[in-house]
C-alpha cells in the first residue's frame, strides 16, 4: 500500500509501505520532514497531520481536541497505516526547515554584534595569520631540452616562488596535473597551505583564480549556520543557515544518541547532517559566492560533543553512558575529504574541542568569541540552546558545566510552542488592569500568529506573573476574560482567539506549559547557581554576562531577571553576543592563533558534571518558582 | 537486438546492441575477453569467433582461409552485428585469462632465483628494514575516575609502548576506535608505522591479530603478478598472477595511450588493471594468506611509465608525444585508498621511479633487483617484455634505453603464434637431414600444440637458420616435405600438421612472421649496440648478461645469440634472473634501504631516447638480418 504525503506549500510525495507501518517511519523514509522534537513518543504532539482520505490506526491524544479528531487530525508518531491514504502536512509540521529568524547574521545587527567580537579579538592579540596561499605560476613549457615531468616542474617553481624546500603534489593534485597544465598552457594558480616541511599543494587552477576560502560552521542542535569568508582577508563571502536534518530523529541529544546506536544509525544521523543539511547550504554558498568547492581549503565546527560525534560518524554512545567517555575531545588531522564534505578534499576541518559529554567546542569555541579568558573581570557566559551551556571565570581559571534546559527555549513541551519562525508571538506585554496583552509577532506587518517562541514565553510567564495573573508556583490567581479552564480545573492564558490566529486554533498558555517552562529556567539558573558556589562565589561577584545563542538576541533581560532564570545583577551588566560558537568557528579558521587559543582555553576549562554534583538538585528544586525560593536572590524581580 | 557469446568452457554471455555495433566493442562491454592484441584494426588476426547463428556484417580477412570463412569463422574486430546472434569465441581468443606459465613463481626455480636475488641484495648491504609495528595494548578500562576520551587513552598508551611523542590516529582508526575498544575490552592490537614525528596509526584490531602485509606488484603490459609478505620476516604468505585486464584495449602501451585520451578512457583503463585485474588477485591472495586486506600496510609497483600513469589514472598523453614529459617520474605519498585498492587505505604505495617515457619503474627495480649498481664489472641487464629495455653499466655508471620489440615475442605479430600457455611450443630442434621437427610443449605430457609462444619462435628460427632452410634474410632456401608455398610463393614451415594439432589448424612459420621477429630480434640488439656504443664500449668489453622477463626463462641462450638477436660472448656470463621488477618490488616493500637504494639508482642513470639518437636506425637495419649484416659481430653463430 501507499502514503500520499500532501504537503503545505510542497509537491507530494508518494511512499510505499506496509499494513500497519508506523506513519511517522513511512514519513522520514520518503523524507518527508515531520517535525516530532519528542522523537515519536507521543508527547510532545507536534507531529499533527490531517488525514484527507483513506484510513489510519491511531491513538487518541490529549493533544488533539475531540473536533480536531473528528476533522481527520491525528499524531503521525500515534498512527498506523491500514491502507492506501492520503495525509495533509501543515507547514508548521515542517517548520524547523525555515530558516530561523535569529542569530545566522542576516541583520546588520547581528553582523554589528559579529564584527565587534572579531575586533575584541584582535585587541586580544588573536592576529588573522594562516597558512593558506595562492601562488599564481608561469611554468616553462618542456621542450625536447627541457624534459622534466610535470610534478618537478611544478615542484621547482613552488620551491623558487615560496622559498621552501618541500612540496608535497597530494594524489587529487597529481591526477589533475597533466590536464590543467597543458589546458592553461603552464599559466597555473597552485593553492594550498605551508606546512613544517614546506608546502601542501591543495589545488591547481588557471592563474586567474585565486580565491582562497574559510568555511566556519556552527552545527547546533536545532539549527545549523555557515559563513564562508576570504582567507586571505576575512571578507565573509556568503553566509546561511537552515533547520540540522537530523531532527526527525529527535529534538535533543539524547534522542539521537539512541537513534544512532540502532542497525545503521550512525551512518543515517550523519547523512542527516553532511548530505541532507551542510551539503545543501555549502552549495548554495559557493553558488552566492561565485567559488568553486575546492577552494574552501579549510572548514572550523563549532558543536556540542554529541553533534562532532555524529557529525565524524563516530559511535556516540558513550557520551551518555557512564563513565561518560567520549571517544574523542579534540581531533587533530580531519579532512573535508574523509566526511565526503562538498569542499577541497585536503581541506582540514577543525573541530572545536569538547571538554567534557555535554560541554562541547560550540562552549570551548564560543568562550573564545566571548572574549572572558583574556579579562580580569569575572564573568559568566551562558549559551542558551536546547541545551544551556554556563562558563564562569577569567583569564585566571575557567569553570563550566551544562544543564539540559530541554526543548521549552525552541518552543517545545510548550502546546502552543514554536520556533522562531514567522507566526512566532516573540514579545509580550500584558496590561495589568485589563489584562489584555500586546503581542510581538515574527514576520510581515500583517501576520497572524501561529504559535509562541522561546522569548515570547519569557515574556508571557514574566508578565503574567508582574500581573499577578500567576503565582510564584506558575498557578492562575486571578480570573478574567482571558484565563480559561478546561473540565478537569486547568486554567490557561488566551493569547489569541481562533479568529485571530493563522491557525484558527486558540493560541494560549496553560498551567502544564508554565510548569515545564519554570523547570527549564529552573535549570539553568541552579547551573549558574552551583557553578558559582562550586569556587565559593556568589551573585554579586559577577562583573559581566555575556548571553549567546538562537534564543538571545530577542530575550528581553529584564524578564528573563524578574522571572528568576538569569541572576539579578544590573541589567547593563548583560551583553548579548549572538551566536558566538559561530564567531569562534570564523575566528578558528580564519587564525592559526585563534584556534591555538581555543585549545589553550579548553585545556584550561573546568568541566563540572551537575548530574553527580551534590547539591545540584536542591538547588534546582529551589529553583523551580517565580522568581525562586528564596527571594532575596532576586530583589529586583517585580510583581504587582 | 542481442548478441549470445558462447564462451569456451565458460558460462555463456548475452549483451543487447544495435543494428551496425561493431562486434569486438560489443563484446568488450560486455566484459567477454576477446584477445585483440592490435586493439582491433584487422592486422593481428587473433580475434576469432565462429558464428554459430545469426546475422554477422564481415569483412574478409587473409587471416581466414575461405574454409574457416565457410565454416563461420570471423574476426570479431571487422564484423557488424546486423541481428540476434550467437558466436563462439574459443579459448586461444581469451587466452591472456590464462595464467602464464613464467616468472610468476610457480615453480621451484623461479622461487630459488628469486631468493637468491634477494640474498644478493642482503649481501649488497640492503638490509630488510621497514617503519611498520603491530603494538599489543592493554588499556585501563574508563571508570567515573578516570574520563579520559578514547583516542587520548590510546595515544597515552602507544606513546609509553613505542616511547615517541607524537601519535596520529587518523579518520579511518578513529571511527572505528570507539566501538574496537569495547568490543575487544580495551584489550587490542594497533598496527601502523613509524614516522618522523613518532607513529602513525593504520589500524585497530583483536589483540591476537599482529599480520603485518606488504604487497610487491609487477604490472607487465601483458601480465600482473604479485606476492603477499609478511613485514615483518619477508615470508612470502601468497603469490599469483593474471593477464592484465587492459590487454583488450590493446596489447601495446601506444594503443592503450590512444585509448585512455578518448572520452571516459583514463577511467576505463584505470578500472581495468585496478578493478578488474588486481583487486582479484589481491582477494585471492588475501584469502589463501588468511589475513584481512586492511593488514595490508604497504605496496609497491614495478611497472613501465605507461602502466604507471594509467594505474594512478594520470593522463598518458604526454608520454608517447614530442617532447615526451611524462607527468611524474617518481611519486611520493600515494596511499592505496587514494586508488581504492583491497588495501588498508593509509597504506602507502611505493612506485619503483620512472626515469623516461620507455624506461620505467619496472627496469629501475630490476635494475635494483640485478645488484649491477654494486659490481665493478660492466654488466648488461635486457628485461624482455612487449618493449625491451637495456641497462649498462657497473657501480660508477648506468646507462638505459628501451626499444619497441612489438608483440612477437609474446606471439603477437606471428601467424600461428600465442602466449607461453598450455599447447604453446616453447621450444623446437630441427633435424638437419630430415627437416624433421622436434616440439617441447607448454602442458601435460598428452598437450597437442596450438601455436608458438616466443621461446618457441626463437628456437624455430634459429633452427631452420642453423639447418639451411632459411638464409640471412629469412627466406627459404631448401624445399622438402614440410615447407610449402602458397599462390602467392609464400613459403612456410609446417610444425605440425592439421591433424596433429589441438585446433586442427596447421601450425606453421611463414616467410612474413619470420620477417617480423627478425625486426623484433634486430630492434633488441640494435638497442643493444647503440647503447654501447653510446660510451664507446662494444660487446667484447661485457662482463655479464642479465636476462629478465616473463620470456626470459625459456629462452635457448645459444640461439638467441645464433639469431643475433643477444650479443655473441660466453654464454656463461649469460644468468637469467627470473621477473626482476617483482623481485626488486619486493625488497622496496620489504625495506626502506632498498627502496632509498632504488631512487639512488634511477637519479644516476641516463636515458637514452633512441628514436632521436643518431645511428639507432642504421644499427637497427644492419641487425634486421641472421644474425646480422656484420658477421664478425657473431664469431659463434652456427650456421649449416
Amino acid at each position: 500500500m501507499k502514503v500520499t504525503f500532501q504537503i503545505e506549500g510542497g509537491t507530494p510525495v508518494i511512499m510505499e509501505c506496509n499494513a500497519g507501518d508506523n506513519l511517522l517511519e513511512v514519513a522520514r523514509r520518503a523524507n518527508v520532514a515531520i517535525d516530532a522534537p519528542c522523537s515519536g513518543n507521543g508527547s510532545c504532539g507536534k507531529c499533527r497531520v490531517q488525514l484527507v482520505e483513506g484510513e489510519l490506526e491511531s491513538l487518541q491524544s490529549r493533544h488533539l481536541t475531540d473536533e480536531e479528531y473528528a476533522a481527520g487530525w491525528r499524531l503521525s508518531c500515534s498512527s498506523k497505516v491500514m491502507g492506501d491514504c492520503t495525509v495533509f502536512v501543515p507547514d508548521i509540521a515542517s517548520a524547523y526547515q525555515s530558516r530561523m529568524k535569529t542569530a545566522d547574521l542576516s541583520s546588520p545587527q547581528e553582523v554589528a554584534i559579529f564584527q565587534e567580537c572579531q575586533e575584541q579579538l584582535h585587541a586580544s592579540g588573536i592576529q588573522f595569520e594562516n597558512p593558506f596561499r595562492a601562488v599564481q605560476l608561469k611554468l616553462p613549457v618542456p621542450s625536447l631540452e627541457d624534459t622534466m615531468p610535470d610534478n618537478e616542474r611544478l615542484t621547482r617553481a613552488l620551491q623558487d616562488a615560496l622559498n621552501v624546500e618541500q612540496v608535497e603534489i597530494p594524489f587529487t593534485v597529481m591526477v589533475r596535473l597533466a590536464h590543467v597544465l597543458r589546458q592553461e598552457e603552464f599559466a597555473v594558480c597552485v593553492k594550498g597551505m605551508l606546512i613544517p616541511q614546506g608546502f601542501r599543494c591543495m589545488e591547481i587552477c588557471p592563474y586567474e583564480d585565486t580565491a582562497l576560502v574559510g568555511c566556519a560552521i556552527d552545527i547546533g542542535t536545532t539549527t545549523v549556520t555557515m559563513v564562508m569568508a576570504d582567507l586571505a582577508n576575512g571578507t565573509i563571502l556568503a553566509k546561511g543557515s537552515s533547520g540540522n536534518g537530523q531532527i526527525r530523529y529527535g529534538a535533543d541529544v539524547i534522542n539521537r544518541i539512541i537513534e544512532q546506536g540502532r542497525p545503521g544509525g550512525r551512518k543515517k544521523l550523519q547523512d542527516a547532517i553532511i548530505k541532507e543539511t551542510l551539503t545543501p547550504i555549502m552549495a548554495s554558498l559557493c553558488k552566492s559566492a561565485g567559488i568553486s568547492a575546492r577552494s574552501i581549503l579549510r572548514l572550523s565546527v563549532g558543536a556540542n560533543t554529541t553533534m562532532n560525534h555524529l557529525f565524524v560518524g563516530v559511535d556516540a554512545a558513550s557520551v551518555r553512558m557512564e563513565p561518560y567517555v567520549p571517544s574523542f575531545f579534540s581531533w587533530e588531522g580531519l579532512l573535508a575529504g574523509d566526511l565526503k564534505l562538498p569542499a577541497n578534499p585536503l581541506a582540514p576541518v577543525i573541530i572545536a574541542p569538547n571538554i567534557g559529554s555535554y560541554v562541547g567546542g560550540d562552549i570551548t569555541a564560543g568562550t573564545l568569541a566571548s572574549g572572558i579568558w583574556d579579562k580580569d573581570e569575572m564573568s559568566l557566559f551562558i549559551d542558551l540552546g536546547t541545551n544551556g551551556e554556563i562558563v564562569f571565570g577569567n583569564r585566571d581559571f575557567l569553570m563550566s558545566c551544562a544543564c539540559s534546559a530541554g526543548p521549552a527555549f525552541e518552543g517545545g513541551d510548550i502546546s502552543c510552542g514554536m520556533r522562531a519562525t514567522d507566526g512566532a508571538v516573540e514579545a509580550c506585554v500584558i496590561d495589568g488592569e485589563t489584562m489584555e496583552p500586546a503581542l510581538s509577532i515574527v514576520g510581515e506587518a500583517d501576520q497572524r500568529p501561529v504559535g509562541i517562541c522561546g522569548s515570547g514565553i519569557i515574556d508571557i510567564i514574566s508578565e503574567l506573573f508582574r500581573t499577578g495573573i500567576i503565582n510564584a508556583k506558575g498557578l492562575f490567581v486571578r480570573e478574567g476574560k482571558r484565563v480559561k479552564r478546561d473540565d478537569h480545573g486547568m486554567a490557561r492564558y488566551v493569547l489569541a482567539w481562533p479568529e485571530e490566529s493563522e491557525t484558527e486554533r486558540e493560541i494560549s498558555i496553560n498551567e502544564v506549559d508554565i510548569d515545564n517552562f519554570i523547570r527549564a529556567k529552573g535549570a539553568i539558573f541552579s547551573a549558574i547557581d552551583t557553578l558559582l558556589k562550586s569556587v565559593d562565589m556568589s551573585v554579586d561577584m559577577i562583573d559581566r554576562v555575556y548571553v549567546a545563542g538562537g534564543i538571545g538576541s530577542g530575550i528581553n533581560m529584564k524578564n528573563a531577571v524578574n522571572i528568576g532564570m538569569f541572576p539579578d545583577v544590573d541589567l547593563e551588566k548583560f551583553h548579548y553576543i549572538g551566536n558566538s560558537s559561530l564567531s569562534g568557528a570564523y575566528a578558528m579558521v580564519m587564525s592559526d592563533p585563534a584556534t591555538e587559543k581555543t585549545t589553550q582555553v579548553a585545556a584550561n576549562m573546568t568541566y563540572l558534571e551537575l548530574s553527580t554534583y551534590p547539591g545540584y538538585m536542591d538547588s534546582f528544586v529551589a529553583a523551580c518558582f517565580l522568581p525562586h525560593t528564596d527571594a532575596r536572590l532576586f530583589p529586583n524581580s517585580s510583581r504587582s
